[in-house]
């Protein structure tokens, strides 16, 4: 169904119909000027957004649209998770070029209910709209945690363990996968569009790549998790982070925003780099260093976090954490020691998309 | 400059040194995955978003970047003073594409900075990205409110007084103008092209056209204001409205919202809707109907709200308020009055950017 046949207001009461506000804090969802909380008594609310463009953060010609909804509202999650808090209301906005249906806005929708609900979290209103070319995604996360709670990135203090969740790499390596993969296809539908053979052409229409053995750096790409698990492990643990933040641009990049924020140096051990077998069997297939990779990939989407050093042995046993090195001083610099013992300083070489 | 120097990081480290914190509620803003809000112990928080594209919100051809920056904030500020309540905090999300210089965003800032100032309101954060083609700016808005005081579009009741501040259809007048002059001033230049005159070409690059006698359409649709003014006055004179919302997309529409939402029906005079001299003259000049035009033509952002019948005397002493009409049992209908006393149903014409 064409979009225009609803028009905006046909399509929001549409899209609302599958939209039940269940957070305790939400007090009126879509439908007025504005959405209505109730803060919980004593708490702080935290506040995050993101903007996602066709053609420069996902591409639709491999990228489902139920992924892309899910993914979208899962990294704005991330970012409540970062600060130590609990996710509660999004409100999403699109903005959707004329080749886009009813069905695929339902899609995408499909998608971000579930992240949603994943996590107990309400969408509460949002704006609908139009554009020249392609697909705008924007999302605002609300969330609350108490004021004791919140761990910001300036918290890091010489000696801290550095810790990471997870594994990295890869969401990186999957994105890698898929560009080949679609390179690879257009080559062949370019080929057959020379030969001329119908035939060639049809095969090519239905044709999927084989991803079997690399199914894990897809869903990594495609359906990444924000870690509330690894938030509530630690508190469970009886560990009060001194510093976090979720790793989207690369490890590097992030542990030198922490760095910088809490006027630190570090030191990180490149053996110590939590990957999974996929990442780099992929990474060995592609010819790329796996380590380059953990540290630079992006979109991992993991906690990175600082802990007291006297937590070594609590923070050592959870499971899913990595400790890869400490704080330091800093006029230590950020440095990498790598696997031959070698000293290299950290270069933010991560996702950074206004960068030539 | 251009902003691949920068790059994401440097760009936003330029911007945040032009903004300080200012709102009582503002714990922390830009700077980690989160901003930090504490907010008013027995208020709630409102929330609302808006996503402008170049293109179909806004055409850089005639808008300067400061007055976009100051209206993308204000639209947002006139939703939450529309739920009455105060506006506290805005995040800012841009998607820049390369024709876009350090100086442009800079430009922008300033806009939206002065919008923020003007309401006391901080802006706390956002994303700052790429695009392929254009401009995106993604603001959402954060308001606090007493339980008490928050007003909804489904309050109103039959016998309610119909109210718009201000004047109607200015902003859209001013639109008109605004593309009138462009067309001539595209064809003025296709001319000097076609004739090869250099010396033409030369004359057209300064040519600034007369908008003499037309400065207040002008700014109503460039720099329009949220009516905080209106729901201080109203608190003042001790009248909480029955229901309110802001204009938009036009009286027309956003009348009927209300009247769907709180299911009633509306009687509206033609004789009453407020008009400025110069939206009268620009209809007249431009052989357009000047009530069409503040029925549907949108971008007032002025309030329309009821009250009850009882406060009449009240309300239409106050300045710079017109009671256009009143709400009437649903089964009456939506209807227009016509200065020959004709009753005409009311129509949602106005802005629907996903309308065919």
């Amino acid at each position: 169904m064409e979009i225009s046949e609803l028009g905006e207001f046909g399509l929001i009461e549409r899209l609302a119909k599958e939209i039940s506000v269940k957070n305790a804090t939400t007090v009126r969802g879509i439908g007025d000027d504005c959405a209505v909380l109730a803060p919980t008594e004593g708490m702080q609310t935290v506040v995050t957004t993101d903007l996602l463009m066709e053609g420069i953060h996902f591409d639709l010609t491999y990228v489902p649209l139920r992924h892309l909804g899910y993914k979208a509202v899962m990294v704005n999650l991330s970012d409540v998770f970062a600060m130590n808090a609990e996710p509660r209301q999004v409100t999403v906005s699109l903005a959707l070029s004329s080749k886009f249906k009813v069905e695929d806005v339902e899609e995408l929708y499909a998608g971000m209910r579930l992240a949603c609900e994943k996590w107990g979290v309400d969408i509460v209103g949002g704006d609908t709209t139009a554009s020249l070319t392609g697909l705008a995604i924007s999302i605002t996360a609300l969330g609350e945690a108490r004021a004791d709670d919140i761990v910001l990135r300036s918290g890091a203090k010489p000696t801290d363990l550095i810790c990471v969740s997870g594994n990295l790499g890869a969401a990186y390596m999957g994105l890698q996968l898929l560009e080949r993969e679609k390179l690879i296809y257009d080559e062949q539908v370019a080929e057959a569009r020379k030969s001329g053979s119908k035939e060639q052409m049809e095969l090519l229409k239905d044709a999927q790549p084989d991803f079997s053995g690399k199914e894990y750096i897809l869903e990594r790409q495609l359906k990444p998790e924000a870690r509330g698990d690894i938030v509530a492990t630690l508190r469970k643990a009886g560990i009060r982070p001194t510093s976090m933040m979720d790793i989207s641009d690369g490890l590097s990049s992030e542990l030198m925003h922490i760095c910088k924020q809490s006027q630190t140096g570090c030191r990180i051990y490149e053996e110590r780099l939590p990957l999974d077998y996929q990442t780099a069997a992929m990474a060995e297939e592609l010819n790329l260093n796996v380590s380059t990779c953990a540290l630079n990939g992006g979109e991992d989407y993991e906690l990175l976090f600082t802990v007291p050093l006297a937590q070594n042995d609590t923070v050592s046993a959870l499971e899913d954490i990595c400790v890869i090195g400490y704080i330091t001083e800093p006029d230590k610099g950020c440095a990498l020691i790598t696997r031959d013992g070698g000293e290299h300083s950290l270069k933010a070489q991560g996702w950074n998309p206004l960068k030539a």
